[in-house]
């Protein structure tokens, strides 16, 4: 197995691009799919300020390294969600990490700045934790960059994530869903801009960056989400791209260029008809925000009298 | 396991349904799906003449069986593939099954009447044989029901069939393919009505079926099949149905509901623009239609020699 650039000794084959790579020229690859992926869809322009948002997992740290070596004024936000030792050692990794490249991390604990863990709001919801965990994150990376004055909030999701996402919502053929799902989505009142950077990588291409430029990430799955929908579809995809190298990428992409703007006007149309949460500000289709409606339910803070009824 | 019904033993349980059903009401269920499919989708008027194509398997036996028993005027039409022992063994099953309901079956045997079988195309042309398999189908059910005066041609696809092409389709965001994936193609110039009303009925069903009304059919898949995509499609839909009961349906039904309509207008436009094929007069979008270049190809016929360029 040779570098497909330079001939040398090869360390990883990417299937998919019939490739393979050594150390540096595989780095190169995955700077090359990130600065692709910014550029065709205009994810951040020069002097923005980035806000990463970190989890501790191979996908965000690398995120966060690609973007800073590309020149990006990029800091981190991480997220203490709360789930025992998994979120113990999630943060330790992502404090090393920080202090090795050298770029502020900002921190909020979900228990002691929300008034309540991921565990402890799945209990009281009696849904999904990665349902409450998902609008945590949404809610939180929102309103921490608006508050310190970031452009646009970027995340880890990388070629699988995405693909997973979007098998799940085709198969439920959910219209909504359809039409954000985007690599960029534009900001708009009361949103910053979120871009997905890591659209054209695999998750074994971020996880063996992370190895080769020596980053510790954690790499357990988090433990609340073991037998999730989203992981089932993950299975499924890698199945057909076994027998079918490209067939990920060709569905996510194929989705972008010939699916999306099929669905995209009924998001855009929904986006425009959202208030302000009556709590926190934050735009809402309802009175109250999925975020505070949360908290009240788990005893964090007491809605007024008139909107306890909704 | 009690009849949803009728409360007596149950045979069969649809999970799907969240229902088990005696001998007599499974029966009854699969013609309520037949009945609900063709109502909801106009498939079929009183009066018309329908062929059924059948192949000697349990979709299409069953879906004869079921139309007539409906009340329909519903012929049979057999193709003979020239696929060895399969084929022998299929049109067995075929002509033995129509004595039984009492109905004329036509037959058109590829090799003698078209000059080529399915192993010969495949190996002529290099290409997977079920590509010849389904031109040469689509181009045969089509003109004999021209020849003969038929309204309509019905087909046996069922459920499994028609969420794993979905599932293909989707996966490339072929959008060609997506605006005429429908149960109905209505009839244009050139072409009768084609309908679909096994879509509510599962594989499982439509065996189940069999076996319950003594239908003899032929029970291997095709040789040539072996393998394909569209095995490796079920194969993954079967294991997100049996994690989550339903998925297909709501995969297929929530296309239809949902998706079809925003990939349709490019159908109609290439329909619109079909001419007719320079030796057999068929709609093609060229000059010689798939159907006669595969003849010509496999020495079946000469093409004139101005259309021996293209």
């Amino acid at each position: 197995m040779k570098c497909r650039v330079c001939k040398g000794a090869a360390v990883i084959d990417v299937r998919r691009h019939n490739a393979a790579f050594c150390k540096e020229h595989f780095v190169h690859h995955c700077d090359e799919q990130v600065r692709r992926a910014v550029h065709s869809h205009r994810m951040l322009e020069p002097g923005e300020r980035v806000l990463v948002a970190v989890s501790g997992g191979k996908d965000s740290l690398a995120l966060w390294d690609i973007l800073v070596r590309l020149g990006y004024e990029a800091d981190g936000l991480y997220l203490g969600l709360g789930i025992g030792e998994y979120s113990d050692e999630s943060g330790d990794y992502t404090r090393a990490f920080a202090q090795q490249l050298g770029r502020p991390l900002h921190e909020v604990d979900l228990g002691a700045d929300a008034g309540y863990t991921i565990p402890e709001a799945a209990a009281v919801t009696r849904r999904s934790p990665c349902g409450a965990c998902g609008l945590s994150k949404r809610h939180l990376f929102n309103s921490v960059a608006i508050e310190r004055g970031y452009d646009v909030v970027a995340t880890g999701h990388n070629l699988d994530d995405e693909a997973a996402v979007l098998l799940g919502n085709v198969l439920r053929w959910d219209t909504g869903y359809l039409g954000r799902q985007h690599p960029v989505l534009p900001a708009t009142p009361g949103f910053v801009r979120k871009v997905k950077p890591l659209v054209r990588l695999g998750e074994r291409e971020t996880a063996a960056y992370c190895v080769l430029q020596g980053i510790d990430y954690q790499v357990e799955e988090c433990p609340m989400a073991a037998g999730n929908r989203h992981l089932g579809y993950k299975e499924v995809l890698n199945a057909l791209e076994d027998r079918s190298p490209g067939s990920k990428a060709a569905f996510l992409f194929g989705f972008l260029e010939r699916g999306h703007e099929r669905f995209a006007g009924e998001a855009e149309h929904e986006r425009d008809e959202l208030g302000e949460c009556s709590v926190c500000g934050a735009p809402t289709p309802g009175t109250v925000c999925a975020f505070c409606r949360l908290r009240s339910q788990v005893g964090a803070i007491e809605l007024p009298v008139e909107l306890k009824v909704r």
